[in-house]
């Protein structure tokens, strides 16, 4: 019989008639009996890095099934030979949702038209918008694949970035001369040290006046204090939906700074993630049931 | 030479180079000399119906070319055989931004947000999305099909719907049936006798609890009263850009109502809408005075 180890009862429920014992722990709280057995744990659901000794109470441990697509805090947590499994695809429809939602309330000024209708007041006025626009996608895995998509579908033209070239996607190398020519850059790759600031003050001063910052990605993928000084000095604007550090603390200075939309790191926690979350969860403890290779391994 | 009535200078200067001599006319102040000679007018955008006298100053007018993709109002007006272009490509992409833009802050809660954010307040919370909803698409013309191709892209499942029934668009025959199975629903297509009032009482009654109206047609396309009574019982939600009465005038109870989040008809009013207006009608002139068919013929 296979072990596994869930944070909740629904996650439970999600595996029923599968040939597998459950145990229910949230990788903090005192650990109930049975841990030394587990082979496939999933963690919940943005609780942050795991505390050193709870790895250390899953001896036989095999598999690691995260519930996210961020995985940077995991691989220096485990040890060598288990895998590690992130969440791509639950999230990513969501995610390139809010990206290209927060994005369009940038340019058409939504918030602005909001207070006007708590107002009362009709106060048509020309806009920004993405036709013609020259948009960079930075990462175009699941979220930023979905996110040109949509942005072409309004006339934006756009170029697309991954981590190796092929056809139709350049390489990080060509970014640096790619800079002075976009409207719109959408961070759409994962953290880690090759991104870790990877948007810093040089990058951010050879963007053109008016330019857009979309991060859905994480926080520390931008020098919150580089785009700080641009969003205060109204010289660039931008949607974020992650932040450095997170959650941001009240009075950050990111919170007053003009030319700034920002939410609270809701891309991918829609009301039906938790569907999207249980399909996959079944089909991975399936798979490794069934001694089927797993989807998603990232470590 | 051919004679060609424009609204403003910035039009003259697009037609520049074109053996055509053009006249400064906004088909309401003091009539200039040479309107006899007038065979293609541009009447200025969105300036409502033409009254019957200034179409009777233009008597030798062959051709109406209009800035907007709506013309509800054109047809009357004109004499029999004088030909009706509209706008249509001009405002398609920046519209369709908007529709999927302020769906998305409907559903994404972005204005709550905005709010948090101005209090300097950080609380997630799970919010509805696109992934996994039923949109119906009324109308899949320029606007209509890119919506298509957005929300789509966000995991949306969608049905179409045109004025005639084709691969893998249905017709105004087959909606009744389908609206108890959608949850959004998107008004595309152009305002006249047979779409007047399409979204009555009876329409929205169909909708399940929570559905979601998006209206960047026209206001009439929508029963406004019947509307009001929905989102008053926050029963149903809505994204409008276009009202009926328009503008609204202050005072009115849809400026009151919760579950809407409101627009002053910005769909296609970007600051690059001219450049695309331009093109057109550089197109359309060259194309007249060529003898060669003109697009975007409406009536
Ligand atoms: N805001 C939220 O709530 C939220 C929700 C979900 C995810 N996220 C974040 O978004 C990130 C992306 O998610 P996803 O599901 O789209 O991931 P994904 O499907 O794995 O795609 C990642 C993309 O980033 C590219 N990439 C990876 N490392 C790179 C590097 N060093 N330089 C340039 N490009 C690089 C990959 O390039 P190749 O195509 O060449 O492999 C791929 O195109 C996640 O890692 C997570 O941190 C945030
Ligand atoms: N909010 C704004 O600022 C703004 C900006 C631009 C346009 N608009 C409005 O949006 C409307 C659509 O613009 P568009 O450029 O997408 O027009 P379009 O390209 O001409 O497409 C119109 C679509 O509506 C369908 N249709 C026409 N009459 C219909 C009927 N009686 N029943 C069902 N479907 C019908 C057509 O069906 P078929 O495909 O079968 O022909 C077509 O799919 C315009 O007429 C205008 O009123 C608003």
């Amino acid at each position: 019989m296979t072990t596994v180890c869930v944070p909740s009862d629904d996650v439970r429920a999600a595996l029923s008639g599968l040939a597998v014992e459950t145990i229910i722990w949230d990788w903090n709280s005192e650990p109930p009996p049975g841990l030394d057995r587990v082979v496939f744990a999933v963690p919940p659901y943005m609780a942050g890095p795991p505390p050193a000794e709870s790895v250390a109470r899953l001896p036989a441990l095999q598999v690691v099934q995260l519930l996210s697509a961020g995985y940077e805090a995991w691989p220096p947590m485990l040890r060598p030979g288990v895998v590690l499994c992130n969440g791509r695809g639950i999230h990513g429809g969501s995610t390139a949702e809010l990206a290209v939602g927060g994005l369009i309330a940038v340019l058409r000024e939504l918030p602005k038209f909001a207070e006007l209708q708590r107002q009362g007041s009709w106060q048509p006025d020309r806009t920004d918008g993405l036709d013609g626009k020259r948009v960079l996608v930075l990462g175009v895995g699941d979220i930023g694949s979905r996110v040109v998509t949509a942005v072409a579908a309004f006339g934006a033209h756009v170029t697309q970035v991954g981590r190796t070239a092929r056809a139709g996607v350049l390489s990080m190398d060509a970014v640096p001369s790619l800079l002075a020519d976009q409207d719109v850059v959408v961070l759409a790759l994962p953290y880690s040290a090759a991104t870790h600031h990877l948007v810093d003050a040089a990058f951010l001063a050879a963007l053109p006046d008016g330019a857009v910052v979309v991060n859905v990605a994480r926080g520390a993928v931008v020098d919150t204090d580089a785009l700080t000084a641009e969003l205060s000095a109204r010289r660039l604007r931008a949607f974020l939906d992650v932040t450095d550090p997170e959650p941001l603390p009240a009075g950050h200075p990111l919170w007053r700074v003009p030319n700034l939309l920002l939410t609270p790191h809701i891309g991918g926690g829609t009301a039906r993630w938790l569907d999207r979350a249980h399909a996959l969860l079944r089909e991975q403890v399936g798979r490794f049931v069934a001694g089927e290779p797993l989807r998603n391994v990232v470590g």
